[in-house]
């Protein structure tokens, strides 16, 4: 069984996954595909490369194609990056690497140039559908990586800035990976960060519950806990932490300790009873 | 052929829909999966229902994993129901029961207990992806439903409230249990009700034409009649009738015999000539 | 392998097009379906028929369904096409022509008459789920087209009428056909009809660059190009150009050659430096 999954800013008002789809479905018939999203914000590398590199370690073994692609036709590479947990399949601006260490790290990477692998006629402007949906039902398929072009360095792939992390006196500021659906706020900061911390914090000023999940703190209260994907989380009970803490991918947040002399305690009553 | 669908408020844009086809994937990779729909408003159980209620009757005989759970996390039950159309998944807090009876009544219901089921780390926010896809997947290759734990009473399940449905000296009033993406009005009244009712009606005090489908009434009209799922339904052709009677779910809606000496005849002039 | 098709207005907030799935998924349980999108704005058999001609070449050889129907329940007919590349099925409406072209011309034609084909029960408002899914799942499973029905000639057939595309003295005059999810606007011309243009252009009334793609022009300039379907397209980089024309489908748009001697040169550096 041949499994490809699909993660782009395509959209799904127009036909232009169905064409991907067919694309796969013509050359390789029996590989089953899932879509992981193609609602990434139009041009949104960032916000790609996160949800691709924290949905890839569900997915079986295979083909990962990302499409986020605001150089399309330009001289940027496409690319192939083999993993022990599946082949990387997109352009070479920073989409793929995130999710190559989520699957054990890249073994062996190509620039996309045998014409023989990609569509006919390729477009300028859809390399999805004309070079990397191909691509991806070849190997699929079972066709060798190294026949799809010439090897390149790993070190030589672009990558995307890191993400702000930097200890503070009593805890840490974060960068905003994602918000997601329900206005989670996941922060570029491991779970275990949050161990070391008491069970009252101050998140971006704001009196929080060090829980265990949403339902350590009461309706409408701030909860910061360790998230699906082992990040370092903050959200409101029945509501949207990226609303209540206004911040969005790319702000900074910071997790402390609550001083227990400062007045926390009544700021927190003013957001709700805290969980005992 | 095995079948699982997939019902839930996780949105489109993030990969947790993705992860949860990529652990029966990968648990069972021959078991095929139907998207019910995953923009069930986050946390809205009876619009969960609802859809789940009335699209199942119409899906094959498999698992449907229905997630629509704000209680994840704390003691609420995840629970399993078998009935003679399918066996039914996901959170005890009302989702359930009505897409049970759609499918002929429950025959058996366990609690989802047993840790060999599910993923091997569970995490607390996440258990579409750890919890309910791991046991549908386990059931769809044909394990056996008392495994998964122990037996429920179905009088315990937790059951969402009656919709309101009473009759009036010319009709009845309703609640809206649904507003569909064209903003048809399905009421919780089954379709019969309307068979008594003449030609010409009296909806939430405005008029309406009684009638089989939307061409029964002149463009921009208010036309009854029983939609798809056999309710009574307001619609208007060409338009949306939720925004006509400024109506949604939850909302009661009168569906009156027209009192034909008070000025209905002028007032549907208003809106549009009536069918003959 | 079969495969079926599916393009609709159903939205993805209802179970309409599980419902679709799972009638096909009853009968011809084998079948393998595309969804190419469900997002077609309610009852714009224009829009669709444009995504549905655009999609289906990139498609494996298979039936289409498409329902965008806002006669259903009325007298309109429902059809089914046989092409080369496939066959369509859906309403006499105007949608399905165009794909029919583009998958090589209509061979034969029938309308959906024999109720051996269709559901068991027929409702009035929902023939995506009880005609056109089971008229595709019988095609599928190799069911003989003039087994559907009795033969319709073609040229009875509702059209569209022709998309606005008229020559000026500089270049040519054409409708908006689409627009996509990243504000591409598509015009009703061939492609071919920009290789007589020069590098600078005109596009309604703004200096726009000739190019190959996106990249060949400035970010926030215009660019007109052959888009991934053959048609002639502007475009923003890093933009929406459908925002910058304030144009959408059915508006008419000039592609003209600037005229050098009347102060486009210093138009086209308000918008950004031209490529060169």
């Amino acid at each position: 069984m041949a499994w490809i999954s699909l993660t782009t800013d395509y959209g799904l008002a127009d036909g232009f996954v169905a064409a991907c789809h067919g694309m796969i479905a013509r050359l390789a018939p029996a590989a089953r595909i899932i879509d992981v999203t193609h609602l990434v914000p139009p041009a949104d590398v960032r916000r790609g490369a996160a949800v691709l590199a924290q949905t890839v370690p569900y997915l079986p073994v295979g083909v990962h194609v990302a499409v986020v692609d605001p150089g399309v036709g330009t001289a940027r590479r496409g690319i192939a990056l083999a993993t022990p947990g599946g082949t990387l399949v997109g352009p070479d601006n920073g989409l793929l690497p995130d999710a190559a260490t989520a699957l054990g790290g890249i073994t062996a990477a190509v620039e996309l140039t045998n014409p023989r692998w990609l569509a006919p006629e390729v477009s300028r402007t859809f390399h999805g559908r004309d070079v990397f949906a191909p691509v991806a039902a070849r190997l699929a398929l079972g066709a060798a990586l190294p026949d799809a072009g010439p090897a390149v360095d790993p070190a030589t792939l672009v990558r995307l800035p890191e993400p702000v992390l930097r200890p503070t006196p009593d805890g840490f500021t974060a960068e905003v990976l994602t918000v997601d659906h329900f206005g989670n706020v996941q922060l570029a900061a491991p779970g275990e960060l949050l161990a070391a911390l008491p069970a009252r914090l101050s998140v971006a000023g704001r009196p929080a519950v060090h829980g265990r999940t949403f339902g350590d703190a009461p309706p409408g209260a701030l909860v910061v806990h360790v998230d699906s994907a082992g990040r370092v989380a903050a959200a409101v009970r029945n509501g949207r932490a990226a609303d209540a803490l206004a911040v969005g991918p790319g702000d900074l947040v910071s997790v402390d300790a609550a001083d227990r002399t400062s007045g926390d305690e009544s700021a927190a009553a003013e957001i709700g009873p805290l969980a005992d």
